[in-house]
């Protein structure tokens, strides 16, 4: 198998490719590598990235505490694995890349220093010190930089390369707040105004600035208003001003900055992975050249090796398919330029369709085959069956709306239980089972799993009633929440909102990357909030005889808005209290009620702005411009030429579906992902040999993957891209092509 | 002059050509087309518009009563105003092209609807019986509908074109609140937990769905979670899963939505016009040409007599300069391709630079040539003295924010006016003073009438205090703004800044259009407002002795946010009040609160959602995707081609400034618009006889003029475009170039 060369780099993984090292190329490094990238070895490394960042939950001030010895013992056993992690990761790669990566270095760094404190602590524990385990905010570096998570170092990346742009923003903003505040000192300062709770209105220049501050993000509106505008009406206009400028123009200023840059380097990122794909592909094309008349080539069996290697999941059909593509002419070989498209072609879910005929036909023939089997088939396959279930659901919402007291209402529910069982029997009746829950069959799996749950949860919720007379609240919650999750089915049933549908669900896998960035922010927070508020307020139950417990424990809160709506439970007392008070900061809403609370201690105005700075400013404008840019994408892209050119061949090959050819459903149905080998079992459509392609659908495809082949389209073929150095390199503004002017423009 | 041909209509004023309107041709027609567009009679039209507005203010409810026979007579004066206006522009329309405007037949319903309601409620009033004036809300369509505003009617074009996809979205976005809400009615609903106030939490459905669209604008962000995470920690995610799902996905798909159909209509319109302009070009070039060898061209006689008759403004040099760079090789005439551009050439602000002598050095040379003299004008050009006044300017800020009871302080503050003083007069001894005041010297104007303004209302006060022993508290507010605004001007000393106020100011105009646009959403909803909510609740002084004064004269209100706030100001007893209130509600923070109050009134809720849903989600949205699409113009527009052609012909006759030619100073304060005619002087440079030229600076071109010349490179010089009918009925989806699937993707 291509005996004494080593496997081009291009094809190891697209994982490899994607991280764009060069790596060692013996084949114990490949075993290695091969290792290193199982999906084992990688779940195994995130399971321990979080088991590291969870630490926080049981360590003091803890969620549930556990003693010192366990959390620390864990926290070693974690290090390690990150250690060993990072040496397995420094034995496939070479030496000199190994040490140039600042995330190699960061992640000794980071074990090192967690280490030391560490042991710090635990001796000034013994000995009876207290002290800060101040080492607990570098946890994050380890989600950020191992491998694994390209797409967060990614964005880190993009918000450093904003940073500049936004920086000077952010000071016209801050000018034109210390401007509006000097204004506000000077009309409202001296004219002895009260707020609504008695309190001296407008005296201190950095008190307006901080007033102003959160009238910025609104939170304030109306109230810091309002004792201006009782003493004159006039002074609203100062307050519509200020709004105009900072809340609309300012911050549609920073959205813009960010959104400029996100797509700037966007763009940047995709052109190197593009450019490092193509040069990847013409190494691997001149390592298997053999010379063809005038011509480079490579041959038909090499080739097909090839693939097996790259991907052994292929089925033989679609193999052939690809070499047909490939090779055009059917001349034995292909060319160099068609061999650079391999990496694209395979990239491509080419679905292989099959008429396959029903198990129970096979077993059961006279009985599956009988009119009233078939007359039942037909009538789940029209449109009345779907208009029936969406009509069903309907009425299960108003009977979910309605008190559940009356039995009737109770019994109901049984009766919907059971007839959406028999709809998905009569789907997996009319239609193949393994067709059925197909690999791209999303509502199929969400139906029936959400109809299995919630049948299980009823019964075992019945179960418990009948039997020991208990009513657990939490099955009963969850049999709640499946049973409307049920009714999110009929809007896939409208055209209209499928497409936007679509673009939601293709967009939740780079959305889970702003859930790892959010988390990195959090984490860091939460971990300071803890040291620096921790105990401040307690929270006592209602019922609670505690002196002071409307007050949380602190009389000194009595009658502050704090208090006054509740928020005892907005307290930074353990980790996953203070993942809910960031979560209201980020929100914004009455974040200077729930900071108003910490006024008596200086620093943390200064941490509740920051963390409005870093998770508002800037992330939440960050995951604001990606969903706009998904968007856009969505909307405008079209298939791309490589797509277009495999359907083509499909077509020319006899082995495309013409949508109109089968119903819409039935074609959904036989659908199946590509992985079944060909079966040769002989369907109803001779000429394709009961087997047929089809692009798979739009729904499926990855942000990413639309950019990256958006961009190829511009790179002329013959280009084979600047060096590896270069690429490595290449600067944003260098990476901008010139057409980009008119475009970003458009 | 021309004889016997009418003019061609591509030339008889920019805003003809603007509103794409096929118009008469005798004299008679072209002089009434002129006194029609006279900036005398716009002004007074939109005179009339803004009187026609603001008899709200005057009319029951009002704020400065007037008897109704004032404003009926000032109503049907505006109206006859109107109907004056479109019978003048009627009779310079063509017939069959006038009748067939919507907007005509828009203007002629609201006149005669607003007589009708007029007299039906002046009879009824005669005879005691009350009635509603229900036709006021139609008087925004004037402002709509005027000719004069094509920027408001193309919003309101844009806003109508998005309605459709807005719609989708919003569907969607009110499945998922209402699925989200019946998951909260069977969680929360049977828990008996109480809100913060005492109230029963998450009973009533429709009460469910409102709290959670409250919580989708944020505004009740921490208290609606509260109850439910007192109860139990878990339920915290629900709340956190709906804001991720709605606020976040769903807002940034609304900015997406509105964002997309704003980018791609205004393309279709820019490209509107950009075809017309070509067509109506090549129109007037058949009407003048001659021939000419093989080709057809116009000749020079005619060229000039064209353009002298079109821009009558344009200076001589500024016409020959013209003339060379369409007859690039003076052949005596102009061909057809140069000729189109003419239009696009005259829209090019070409500076006309003048090295030019002080008056001082005419009157006096001896003393302004003097060595004192001289090193005072090289004190004053040097970096440092900007620096200096940097420096008093942040001194004089320090000063401002001092207490001013200290007399010292006061005294301070005579002698920061006198040195702004001297800097200005400085300036003007040593830069030109028809230059320093040039048009397009924003902060020379700026400083100076700060300065101004602060000296006459400081004396005026002064002479107050010791006359009259009076204190003017407005004169004094005037003084302090206009002291803080002085300190804007640093800004413009840091390059990087000037890059953001730049894009800032060019951004003003446009953002008019969306200060009409507001205008006309709060003009409906506040007249609607007024008619519903009127004199429900009171303001009372906080000193008053009338029952319930502290809850807004309104027994219920007692103990509510509402009273608790002291939003007692925030009605609609009032045109003014109402503007108010519905700002606070566009800023949506606490919107609840206000609403809360007219909670026992049914139809509030419903007014409150639509006024949410029209200014919020479509008004400001559109607000931010026009400063999104603003910055991005701005930072990746180039100069465009006619704009370099122009810059290449200044260079090389010889009329070209090199930036580093002149020192940076000396280079801005020399400058000087066009119009001003060559006075043949004699300067410094014998090549240029005291003349150059300089394209001028990006920061006075607008984003439509930008956008407009962007398109314009997209289309190749010799298609003349579509037909006229065409034009009119390009759609937006055949509007979207080819190019634009990748374009709008980058």
């Amino acid at each position: 198998n291509l005996p004494g060369q080593p496997i081009p780099s291009a094809f190891v993984s697209d994982a490899q490719y994607n991280r764009n090292i060069p790596f060692k190329t013996s084949p114990e490094a490949v075993r290695l590598y091969r290792l290193y990238n199982h999906w084992m070895m990688r779940t195994a490394t995130y399971f321990f990235i979080f088991l590291n960042l969870s630490l926080a939950l049981f360590e003091e001030p803890a969620v549930y505490p556990l003693p010192f010895l366990a959390t620390s013992v864990l926290e070693v056993l974690c290090l390690l694995v990150f250690l060993g992690r990072l040496t397995h990761f420094a034995k496939v790669t070479l030496h000199n890349v190994f040490w140039k990566d600042t995330k190699n270095i960061c992640i000794m760094v980071a074990i090192l220093l967690s280490l030391t404190d560490l042991a710090v602590y635990g001796v000034l524990r013994l000995y009876g010190v207290g002290s800060i385990r101040w080492s607990r905010i570098v946890r994050p570096v380890f989600l950020i930089n191992f491998a694994e998570s390209r797409q967060i170092r990614r964005a880190f990346r993009s918000i450093r390369n904003t940073l500049p742009e936004i920086t000077y923003v952010f000071l016209l903003f801050t000018f034109s707040l210390l401007m509006f505040s000097l204004m506000a000192l000077k009309l409202f300062g001296e004219r002895n105004l009260q707020t609504a709770e008695g309190l001296p209105y407008f005296r201190n220049y950095l008190e307006i600035v901080f007033d102003l501050y959160v009238l910025v993000t609104t939170a304030n509106s109306p109230d810091v208003m309002m004792p201006a505008f009782d003493f004159s009406s006039w002074y609203a206009l100062f307050f519509i001003a200020f709004v105009i400028i900072n809340t609309y123009i300012f911050m549609s200023l920073f959205l813009a900055v960010v959104y400029n840059n996100y797509k700037k380097h966007l763009k940047n990122e995709i052109r190197k992975l593009a450019y490092m794909k193509r040069r990847k592909m013409v190494e691997a094309f001149n390592l298997l050249k053999e010379e063809e008349g005038e011509q480079f080539v490579v041959r038909e069996a090499r080739w097909k090796q090839l693939v097996k290697l790259v991907a052994p999941d292929t089925s033989s059909s679609h193999r052939e398919l690809l070499l047909r593509i490939s090779d055009d002419e059917q001349k034995g070989f292909v060319d160099k330029k068609s061999f650079v498209q391999l990496a694209d072609l395979l990239n491509i879910q080419v679905v292989t369709l099959r008429i396959r005929r029903h198990p129970l036909a096979r077993w059961a023939p006279a009985l599956y085959g009988s009119t009233p089997s078939r007359l039942l088939r037909r009538a789940v396959r029209h449109r009345a069956f779907v208009w029936t279930y969406d009509a069903i659901i309907l009425i299960n919402a108003i009977f979910i709306a309605l008190d559940e007291e009356s039995p009737y209402i109770s019994y109901a529910e049984w009766v919907f239980l059971a007839l959406y069982i028999i709809e998905i029997l009569l789907k997996v009746y009319t239609y193949e089972p393994r067709e059925f829950f197909g690999k791209t069959q999303f509502w199929n799996w969400f139906d029936t799993l959400i109809i299995i749950a919630a049948l299980t949860a009823t019964i075992l919720n019945a179960t418990l009633k009948s039997t020991m007379k208990y009513n657990s609240q939490q099955i009963l919650d969850i049999v709640f929440i499946l049973r409307v999750l049920r009714l999110i089915r009929i809007v896939d049933s409208i055209q209209r909102f499928q497409v936007i549908m679509n673009t939601l669900i293709n967009i939740v896998p780079t959305m889970l990357t702003f859930g790892g960035l959010t988390l990195v922010v959090y984490c860091v927070f939460a971990i300071i909030g803890m040291e620096l508020f921790h105990g401040k307020i307690q929270y006592f139950p209602a019922n609670s005889n505690v002196p002071h417990a409307l007050e949380c424990g602190n009389p000194a809160l009595k009658d502050s808005l704090f208090a006054r709506g509740r928020y005892c439970k907005n307290n930074f007392n353990d980790f996953a209290s203070s993942f809910i008070v960031l979560m209201e900061l980020t929100v914004v809403n009455q974040w200077h009620d729930i900071l108003g609370m910490w006024s008596t201690f200086p620093p943390a105005k200064l941490y509740f702005i920051a963390f409005h700075i870093v998770m508002v400013i800037i992330i939440v404008n960050i995951f604001v411009s990606f969903i706009l840019e998904a968007f856009f994408v969505e909307y405008s892209l079209e298939k791309s030429e490589v797509e277009t050119a495999i359907e083509q061949k499909i077509q020319e090959l006899g082995m495309g579906v013409q949508e109109d050819e089968l119903q819409q459903e039935q074609l959904l149905d036989n659908m199946e992902s590509a992985e079944h080998e060909l079966e040769g079992d002989g369907g109803t459509k001779p000429q394709s040999k009961g087997l047929v392609f089809k692009i798979a659908s739009k729904r499926y495809r990855t942000v990413d993957a639309l950019l990256q082949r958006m961009f190829e389209a511009e790179i002329p073929l013959e280009d084979e891209g600047p060096s590896f150095e270069e690429i490595l390199n290449l600067s944003p503004s260098s990476a901008v092509p010139r057409s980009l002017s008119s475009e970003s423009a458009a």
